[in-house]
């Protein structure tokens, strides 16, 4: 029997106490990462192909609305003309300059349902809790979980993870729901958060999840 | 001729203006990351053989030393004896339960010369900068530029990476002065590093600049 | 009849939407601040007379205690014998210097009984959320509430409450038990902390209030 | 001789170590708080008159524009119809529910001019460093000293004061540019600041560092 080298590294991650499950809390919230046209669309700069992060996407979105979980869309955007408010980052990846909060690049892909009630927030960096309030606003709405969705995998997806995980809401990352522009990058970033910082769980898993989710239900 | 899909990706990711250089400050600080006991002793449940590493930083610290360079040695560890402090992350990571500051895995390496001058601060979580107040003696310091050596490359190493790219101070990795458990993560972890957040670079060429850097000199 | 001024401003602060409830939450952590020697005896430098306000913490320990309700003492301390872990504050407040984590104006008051199980936490600034993991720990616990005693009213009781309603956490402040070194900056800033960010409450009310928390007691 | 409380109480201050100067820095920033309309119509809910802080503010402005100093206005704006972004927030002062970010209330006042090249970032919080990037902003372009004007002087200007003291920046307060609509917490918000957090320095005083600046002098 052949047992690649990413299966002995998960079974010596689990014989040192890796792997282990954070586990749903009571009270989620969805997070959509940057899922606007810069870089849904595979002709941007920073784009790639997300459709079937989009297809999955979709029925969280519903079912989140349906039981009043609430949701929050980010997006990578600058306002200023000259991108100083992407401070050194800029020197790194150039193509920030492609996200201009005045371009169609700024806003969220047009097959997701953003409803009256949601947030749409802007952001500079790649944790969505950097130089935001995503924690207040989840403190005050006393949420302990956050849904993971969005892109990429190595960069926004897994920098937002690491800061949940660090403040205190558990992260559960929808494995069909996020995606990356290089595919290595994207399985390594999965297995690296489901090793240390997050839950990398199944949609069907997830769906029952929020179903089952009590307490948000005011219908 | 063959051309592997790392190489593939990295023509990519350059064309798609990823990969440029951070670029060194006028003025550094190095950090040491994690090199306790816990992490440094193979024997240690979350430990690993980071003997090149040591030997790598060793000179770091030595040009530091001699440079006035500030030093910063993180340690991860919990006073907590039931590990509250570890928050929801040691649902994930059972082995932070070996990290006690009253244990000898709290303890940086003996190999490392930690001289009177520099700073040892602990920390809860992934990052430098979280829950910490590493960011004020920086800023306070007028720190521009961050020198990364230590462990994991995937883990703390690489959330203090993108932290001190979201602060603003200049995030340089030295390529041979950090390391991982796995291998694939670290590889990864690296080209993802240099691709979007960091300057990878090699111990002689960071090792020239601290050298050059004029100002700390007070002899 | 004689309107003071406090009066008038009071009543002008409450007709233009200041002052209202912010309320109790369902989950309260109790916090005492800085109630370390180096502030509780009067011959210390940064000290003052703070007799009254231990004895309205000792009941609020007891019944935080008995009930289960987490505690939290922070204590301004500084590792480095040169105070740089001070950042520019030293500039401010020389009398920081007395600070040292190895002194004995470090220590906890004697008079408060601090037990197995609660937390004492450093911190270096005037907030207890500042540089520290506090907020990882109310969340990870799903605290939604601070119950904030200790000193200076005008200082780090104020700045902590501050904090305390930007993160999302309800500041409740125990008028008998902050205390300052000056009347009047403690008279005007339980003012302006019940007019704009917390409720400044009696002991007595706040203590009914912890009796009452039914979700905290396990025994 | 009759000597004042207020008299007393600064020399018992300066006697313990207070009132120490911060000093200025190499390179400053000007920020000014909150004076959009919803703060300098004294019509406004939340409002009052405040001519002179805007007269004091048009010459830093211009000082600041002509020497190539970085400039930053803050807005505490909403924008969710039902204010959740305020957070536990809107509990205590209901008339945060004017400052829509839809609204004529949201705008910097006409009498202060903002140039291209400044910046305009919302905030939701008492502290500009709250929830926003201003720290990064501040890094990356190696400031070191924050010129603060504005309004309330006991609300948002001290949140931020405070904060910037904590963040490595020192903050210098302009005496006459910083107004509250009550006159009691202005004067002792403005004591405590000088005593323990910043410098309450002079419109004269300051414009005179800003015009001595070099380094920032591009043209």
């Amino acid at each position: 029997m052949v047992v690649s080298e990413a299966e002995r590294n998960e079974k010596l991650f689990q014989q040192r106490g890796f792997h282990r499950r954070m586990g749903y809390g009571q009270s989620p919230a969805l997070v959509v990462i940057d899922m606007q046209k810069g870089f849904t669309d595979p002709q941007a700069t920073l784009g790639s192909n997300l459709d079937a992060q989009i297809g999955a996407t979709q029925p969280l979105l519903e079912v989140a609305h349906e039981r009043k979980i609430p949701v929050f869309f980010s997006a990578c955007v600058y306002d200023d003309p000259e991108f100083r408010d992407a401070g050194v980052w800029i020197n790194k990846i150039q193509g920030l300059n492609t996200l201009g909060s005045w371009t169609e690049n700024a806003k969220i892909d047009d097959r997701l349902d953003v409803r009256r009630g949601d947030t749409v927030f802007p952001k500079r960096y790649a944790s969505c809790f950097f130089g935001t309030d995503l924690f207040s606003r989840l403190t005050a709405q006393r949420i302990d979980t956050l849904i993971i969705t969005g892109c990429t995998t190595s960069g926004c997806v897994r920098a937002t993870a690491v800061d949940s995980c660090q403040y205190g809401f558990r992260p559960i990352v929808v494995r069909e729901a996020v995606g990356d522009r290089s595919k290595a990058a994207h399985e390594q970033s999965l297995f690296d958060l489901d090793a240390k910082y997050a839950d990398v769980t199944s949609l069907s898993d997830i769906l029952a999840y929020m179903r089952s989710v009590g307490h948000n239900a005011k219908a």
